[in-house]
């Protein structure tokens, strides 16, 4: 047992990229005896294991969290409450439960009527992420000064949130904590409609290549081979989050619909305020908007969330702030 | 005389991002014998000057275009033709007058009246860029292994567009020719249509914060401080070109307004579609949909316009293909 060590046995239940990197950091850090994993997908267990990145891969989901302190359900958040269901009868009294979801909300909802009494719900974001997927993809160091939000349902044991908590920062993230219908709307507007548009901006630009095929002698169409070869000028920041998981965020649109309709909303309104600006040769009022913007930005790098931003094609990507 | 050399004198009207970067290019690369410049902002000349960038800097356009073999307006397109008016009685007879702007069409209606016969008009537009502004951001690799586009107007002549392909080649870039229409149309949905929309999301958040401030008590309200401090969720990849130079934006949004609108309209109907899915808790198209957006970004990996990608807080920026 080492100096940093909290569990002696932790599960992680589906290990795509944030569980294969909760396995990694876990073991960088020494923060668990054993870590034992469970995947729905046969396909992806043996690629997990061949990573060897647990200490055990179980090909059911009891064999995994048999004994396990720490349970960090990592799925997609449209099967959190099967996934609760299924491992019920398997929990260890006095173990916590949490999960990575980027909806809280309905991930409680969902969870909390299969947690049996004696076990501790205190469901867990982490605010990080690449675009690529798999357990291939993970990395010990994706949660370092990356935020992890903790949304403990009201009652929640004061102790398994501290634990949990050590958790988090032991890999190397800042720990916050608020409600879930607050989290909801906060990543509704910082995450959920920013890769909401990106898919709609990419789908646009597919859409011209199609128009392409049925009339391939009209220069008045743009092919998508031009959409990328000069994306360069603003499209390919775009691509990058328009490249994540599909069921994950399938699942964060559905579950996270009345915040993310909201949201959306409000930035149609915005849209067509620019829009109008644009048909009636307003430059005064895009001047000022454009202007406004700026300063956005300049609090995302005083916050060190931008900066030094680095990815590659290899599947890691992090954020070395200089 | 180098080697590499092309021109004896080059002048450089507006010394920006780009100004200055073109201007460092040409000396890194030996390509002419003399850089001339002006500026029509006096404290970005005493800036600039003080960079060491440029040979000559002059408080008067016609000082700096005076016996200039080429003549590089990087001025945001707004005065473009204000510029070429101002220029005309001054231009060297057999001399190239080139643009960078993110529009061609109206720069060319904007300039071509205004350019003496023996003078060769050869609009262009490299696609590079930082979200940054001012002498100080440029460098002199901006344009390595980006996409330089000319468009020459119908019945240009051949030899000032060859030259002028050299200039850029011996810059970095790779050159490619087309027509202002068609690269209006090009650049609207692959660089105009996302900064719109990046502009449009960040207003969007900030907004949040003004209600925040008539509702200081309400836990309802998403804070800007909330926003930027969960910005890496995604929102962080859209204030990156949220920052970029308002005049300039501004100037493109309004000269290349029916393009912008057409794709406008595009991804509005596109966005609608997505809403109306999530509403309807359509899974499935949402699940199509992101799946099909994936490839676009293999595209532009494969096609050297992402891949390793590198920004800076200190106003340089640039993709290294690894």
């Amino acid at each position: 047992m080492t100096d940093t060590q909290i569990f002696d046995r932790v599960a992680i239940i589906g290990i795509g990229l944030i569980g294969s990197s909760v396995a990694q950091a876990i073991r960088a850090n020494g923060l668990a005896g054993h870590v034992a994993c469970h995947d729905a997908d046969a396909d992806v267990r043996a690629r997990a294991a061949a990573l060897d990145i647990v200490d055990s891969m179980h090909d059911d989901l009891a064999g995994a969290v048999t004994d396990a302190d720490m349970v960090v359900v990592a799925t997609p958040v449209g099967v959190c409450g099967d996934v609760a269901a299924a491992m019920r009868a398997h929990l260890k009294p006095g173990s916590i439960v949490t999960d990575v979801g980027s909806v809280k909300g309905s991930v409680i909802t969902a969870m909390s009527p299969h947690i049996p009494a004696g076990v501790h719900l205190v469901p867990g974001h982490p605010v990080a992420g690449t675009e690529h997927s798999g357990p291939e993809s993970g990395f010990a160091e994706l949660f370092q000064n990356r935020f992890s939000i903790l949304t403990p349902p009201p009652g929640a044991d004061s102790e398994a949130v501290s634990t949990l908590e050590r958790l988090w920062r032991g890999m190397g993230a800042d720990v916050e904590i608020m409600d879930a219908e607050h989290h909801d709307r906060v990543l509704a507007i910082t995450s959920h409609l920013p890769h909401l548009i990106a898919y709609t901006i990419v789908a646009t630009a597919a859409d011209l290549e199609t128009e392409l095929e049925a009339q391939p002698q009209d220069d008045e169409v743009v092919t998508t081979r031009e959409v990328i070869k000069y994306s360069a000028g603003g499209f390919r920041d775009f691509t990058r989050i328009a490249a994540s998981d599909p069921v994950m965020w399938r699942d964060v649109f559905l579950l996270n619909k009345d915040a993310v309709l909201e949201m959306l909303g409000r930035f149609t309104e915005d849209l067509t305020a620019l829009q109008r600006a644009i048909r009636k040769d307003d430059g005064d009022a895009l001047f000022e908007m454009f202007t406004r913007t700026r300063d956005i930005r300049r609090g995302v790098i005083e916050a060190r969330q931008a900066g030094r931003f680095q990815y590659t094609e290899n599947g890691k990507s992090s954020d070395d702030d200089a």
